[in-house]
C-alpha cells in the first residue's frame, strides 16, 4: 500500500491510497460550523461519502448522479466510514467545525472500502493539522487513536488477507475489520453469502485482520512522519 | 416472543413478530418466475425490503415515500435481511419463483432488524409450503437451516441481549449476530460507534448470542409445528 | 366492523379498523407547533397520509418508496382524509399543536378509503383526549362531530353498501360518501368509469350510505365510550 | 365560454377553452398502438394530463417539472379528466389507437379542471374525425355521447355556477359535475372543507350543473358543426 | 414575426410571439424580494425558464413533469435566456425585485429558443414599465440596451436564417446568435454536429445573423410603441 | 498540459490531463452493442458524462448523487463534449459499438471542460486502437481528424488564453471553441455575462484560439506516437 499525501490543492486534507489494483482519492475538506440540528452544542461534526467513478470497474459501471438515487452499496459503505472514522476524534475538541470526508474511488480491484477508511484517517490527520495551524481546534488533540481497516476472505477454506477482485468474488465469507493501532475494534462485519461459517473460521479471520492493521498503522505513522504537504501559517 | 402466523390473508406467508415493545409483519410474497437477468437460469430468487411506519416510532419518523428516497439505514437492513434468508434456501430447488419478503415495522422498541429476521424465515417456511402444496417446487426441501437473529450490547460494561430502545441507545458496543439452529454463523456486525471494544468483548457478546439464537430456533420450530395457517390443495 | 383503540404504543391515537377482509392500522401523532407557514396565527393544523403495504393486495405490489414517488391514488386518498377530518376540527381550539393521521393498510378487501376515514376519526379523538389530559388544547372542545364514511356500489343495477374487492371491481357505479353523526355530508364523490349513470341511482345511492353511516358513527361512539387505552396524566 | 378549434397545427385535435378569465388548451395527440400491458387486446386507450403554466395564476407557481415532482392536486385532476372522457368513448370502436388529451391551463381564474373537460370534448372529437378520415378506427363511431363539465358552489348561502376564483375561494361548498348531453352523470364531487352541507344543498348544485352542462353541450355541439380546422385526406 | 402584448392577464409582462409556425409564450412575473443568498445585497435577480408542452411538437413530446426530470436540452436553454437578458438589465437599478421569465412553447416549427428570447424581451420591458408606474425601481431605467437573438444555418452549402424545423434537422451547422439593438454580441452558439465549419463560414452566419436581429429590434420597438397593455396606477 | 494515457487499468482508454492546476481524467469504456433505438442500425454511439468530485473545488461543492439530480452546468458540459468527439468519428466505421467518455475533475482550476474535450480525444484515440486491435471495428479507420478545445477570455481589455479560476471569473467575456487539427471549426461558445461585446473582440477572440488548439493538437499527437499503453492482442 503507498499513501501519497497532497494529491489534490484545495482540500484541507487529500491523499491518493494506492493498494494492489484499487486507487482511492480520499479528501478532507472543513468547513467553519456544523449543521443546523447541531449549532451551539460546542461540538464537531464528521461525515463521509463514497462513491465509484464508472470507469472504475472492470465493465463500466451507471453513474449515480445520472441514476437519480444513491444506490444501497453506497449508502453502506458511506455509513461505515463515517462511523468508523467518527471513533477515533473527539468532536469536543474539534470545535463547531465540519470535515467532510470523500472516498472516490479511482480504480476498483478488491478491498475499496477499507483502502477508503485507511486512507481517510491520513486526511483527517492532515485536516486536524491545518485546523491547528489556524487556531481553530477548541482542542490541540482531538484525534485518540490511528484508524486502519482490511478485509479478509475465505477462499478454498483457507483464510487470506486483502483478496484482489477476482479472488474476493470467489470467498465464501468476507470479513470487513476496523481497528485502532492499539488492537481495539471499532467494527467487524462478517458475511456469508451463500454460506455460513463456524466461530473457528471467524476468530482465524480476526487474527488475520489484525495483523494486517498493526503493519497499516505503522506505514500511516510513516506517510504522516514527513511535514504537511501544504502552506501553513507560521 | 410470540410468533402469529397468518396474520394477512393474501401472502403465502404472514407472520406478526411482537418482542418486547417491538411488533414487525413479516410477509413471504411469491410470484412465478424471476428477474429478467436470471430468467433461463433454473435458479429461484428471494429479495427483501425493510420499512418502518412512521407511526412506529417514538416521535413520528417521515415517511420515505414522501421524501421520495429510501433512507440508508432502511437500504442497509433490507440488504441484511436479505442476505440472510438466502443463506439458508436452495435457490435451485427452489425452482424460477421469486419470494419477496416484505418486514414492517409496526411498532419499534428495538432490535427490529433481528426480529425481522427471526420472523422472516417463518414466512419464509409457510411460503416454501404453499410452493410445495402447490407443485411449484424443482426440490421438495429447498430450506437447509432455519435461521434467526438476536443482537447484543454492552451497557455500562455488561454484555446484555436484545436490548429495548432506552438501553440499546446507551450501548457502548452494539452487536448484530445472524446465526442457524446448527450453530454456524452467517452474519456478525459489530459496531462501537464512538467507543471501541476489546476481542475479548466481541467473544462475551458472540457467547450470549448464539444462546439467545438456540433458543429463538426453538420458538421457530415450535410454531411451526402447527399446521399451514391457510388452505391448501390436497 | 371492528375498532381496536391502543393498537400500537407511541402515537396518542391508535385504533386497528377491520371490516370485511380489509384492515387498517390509523395513527394520530401529535406534534407541538405548525408548519412555519402557520406560526404565529394560534391555529392548529392537520394532515394525512395513506399507504398500503406491499403485501396488503392480493397480487404483492410495489412500494412506493422504493419507485421514489406516490402514485396518484395514494395523493388523492391522503388529501381526501385530510380534508374529511378537517371537517370535525376546529383548528383554534386546537391551538399551535400538528396532528398527522397515518393511515396504513394492512390488508385489502376493498374500501380501504372509508374504512381509514372512519378508523381516523376515533384515532383523533383519542389524540384529543391526551392533549386536552396535557393541558394543550386551546379550547377543551375542538371536535364538534363525528366523521365515517362509506362505499356504495352499483352492481348488477342493484344498490349495494360496502362491496368487497371481488364485486367493487364489478361495479358499474362507485360512491364514496363522507359524512357525520348529524346526517350532514362532508364529501361526495361518485364515479361511473366506463358507464354513466342516472340521478335517481344516485339518490338510492346516498340514501343507502347515510344509513351505513349513521350505524358506523354508532359503533364509533360505542368504541370511545370505554377508557383512554394508555396512562394519561391525574 | 368560447372553443376556438385548431388552435395547434400538430396535435390531432386542439382547442383553446376561454371560460371568464380562464383560458385552456386542450390538445388530442394520436399515437398507433397502446401500451404494452394492453398490446393485442384489440382494445385503445385514452390517457390525460393537466398542468399549469407558472404564469397562469395571479402569483406565479412553481413549475413541477423543476421541483421534480407532481403534486397532489394535478394527479387527481388529471386523472378526473382521464376518467370522464373515457366514459364517453367506446375503446373497442377506438381499435389499438392511443389519444393522449393534454389540458394546458394558460391563464387561471376559476373552474379550469371543468373548463379542460368540456375543451378536452371537443378536441377528442376532432382527433376521432382525424382518426375516422385516415381509415385507422375499428369501427366508424366510437363516441357513444357529447361530455361536459361545470363546477357549482354555494357561497353566502346561495348555489352559484362556475364561480371565478375570487368568489370560488371564499365558497362554503364547492361541487364538480361531470355529465353527459343526455343528462345522465359521469362524476359527482362535492366536498365542503371546512364545513358541512345538507343532501337539499346538494340536490340545488345538482338542478344547477345539470343546467350548465346542458347549454355548454350546445356550445360543443354548435362548435363541432364546422368543418374539420385542418386537412384531411379525401 | 407578430409580439402580441398583454396576452395573460396576471404576470407584469406577457407576450406571445409567433414567427413561422412556432408560437412561444413568454411571461415576466414579478415578486418583491430576491433570493435568500441575495437578500440585503440592494441588487434584483432576473431568472428565466423554457419548457414545451407535450402537444407542442409534431410528435407528442413526454412532459418533464411526469418524468420527474427537467432533460438537459431545456436546462441548456433555460440558462441561455437567463443570461442574455441579464445582459441588458442593470440589476442594481432594479432593487431587491425578483423578475422570473417563463418561456413556454405552444408550437414548436423550429427557432424556438431565439423567439423566446425575442419575446422575453418584450415581457421584461412590459414587467419594468409595471414596476416604475409601481415605484419599485431603485433607478427608473434598469435596462440599457434591447436584446434579440436569431439562428442561423447552412443548408446544402448556403447560409439561411430562421429554419423551419424541417430544414433545420438538415443543417450541417446551425448557430444561435444573440445580439443587441446596437450590434453587439452577448452570446454566439455555433455546432457543427456531424460536421466540421470554415471560420469563413461562420462570419457569413455571423453577417446575416447580425441583420436578422436589427429586424427583430425594429419589430420590437414598433410593438412596445404601443401603450402598457394593463391597468397601471397614475 | 501533460497528458498520461493509461492511468486507469479498466477502461480502453484512460487518460489524465494536467493543466495548470486543473487536473481531469477522461475515461473511454467500449461496450459491444448499441442503444436499443440503434439497434440494427449497423451504426456505432458515442456518448459522454462530465462531473466533478466534491473535493475538485476551493470550497467542497455538493455530491450529485445525493442531491438526486444532475444540475444544469453539468448536463450543458456532457452534451457538448458529446457532439464534439463525435465530430471526428465515423459511426459506421465504429460499428455496433459504444463509447463512453467519461470526464471526471480531480482538481478544478479553470478551463475544466476544454481540458476534458482534449484529453478526451487521447482517450477515444486509444479505445479505437483498442478496438482495432480486437478486430471489431466496421473499417479500421473511423478517425478523421484531432479534436482539441481552449477557452480565451477578454480580462481588462485584453484577450487572452486558458485563464485560471481566478481570472476567468473576472472575465468580461468567456468563449469556448472547439476545432480539428486542420483549423476547422466544431464549436464556438461565446458569452459575455454581464456585458456585450464587439465582432471585433470576438474575431481577436478566435485568432487566439486556433493558435492554442493547434499546440494542443501538436502534444495530442506527441502523446499518442508512444505504443498504446495497455495489452494488446498480436
Amino acid at each position: 500500500m503507498t499513501l501519497t499525501r497532497g494529491f489534490q490543492a484545495h482540500p484541507a486534507g487529500s491523499v491518493l491510497v494506492e493498494f494492489g489494483g484499487t486507487k482511492v482519492l480520499c479528501a478532507a475538506s472543513v468547513t467553519a460550523g456544523v449543521p443546523r440540528w447541531r449549532t451551539g452544542s460546542g461540538l464537531g461534526w464528521l461525515t463521509a461519502e463514497y462513491a465509484m467513478l464508472p470507469s472504475a470497474t472492470h465493465t463500466r459501471s451507471d453513474r449515480e448522479s445520472v441514476k437519480g438515487r444513491v444506490g444501497g452499496r453506497t449508502h453502506e459503505i458511506s455509513r461505515l466510514i463515517g462511523r468508523s472514522l467518527r471513533a477515533c476524534i473527539d468532536l469536543k475538541a474539534l470545535g463547531e467545525n465540519t470535515i467532510a470526508l470523500d472516498c472516490d474511488v479511482l480504480q476498483a480491484d478488491g478491498g475499496t472500502r477499507t483502502a477508503a477508511i485507511t486512507g481517510a484517517y491520513v486526511a483527517l490527520a492532515d485536516a486536524v493539522t491545518w485546523l491547528r495551524a489556524h487556531g481553530r481546534l477548541a482542542d490541540p488533540q482531538p484525534l485518540s487513536c490511528q484508524v486502519a481497516a482490511v478485509s479478509v476472505g475465505v477462499v478454498d477454506g483457507r483464510v487470506r488477507l486483502d483478496l484482489p477482485y477476482a479472488e474476493d468474488s470467489r470467498a465464501e465469507v468476507d470479513t470487513n475489520v476496523v481497528a485502532t493501532d492499539r488492537g481495539t475494534l471499532i467494527e467487524v462485519q462478517g458475511t456469508g453469502e451463500g454460506a455460513t461459517f463456524s466461530r473457528r473460521t471467524l476468530d482465524a479471520m480476526l487474527d488475520s485482520a489484525l495483523g494486517g492493521i498493526e503493519r497499516l498503522c505503522a506505514l500511516q505513522a510513516e506517510a504522516l512522519a514527513a511535514p504537511y504537504p501544504g502552506e501553513l501559517p507560521t
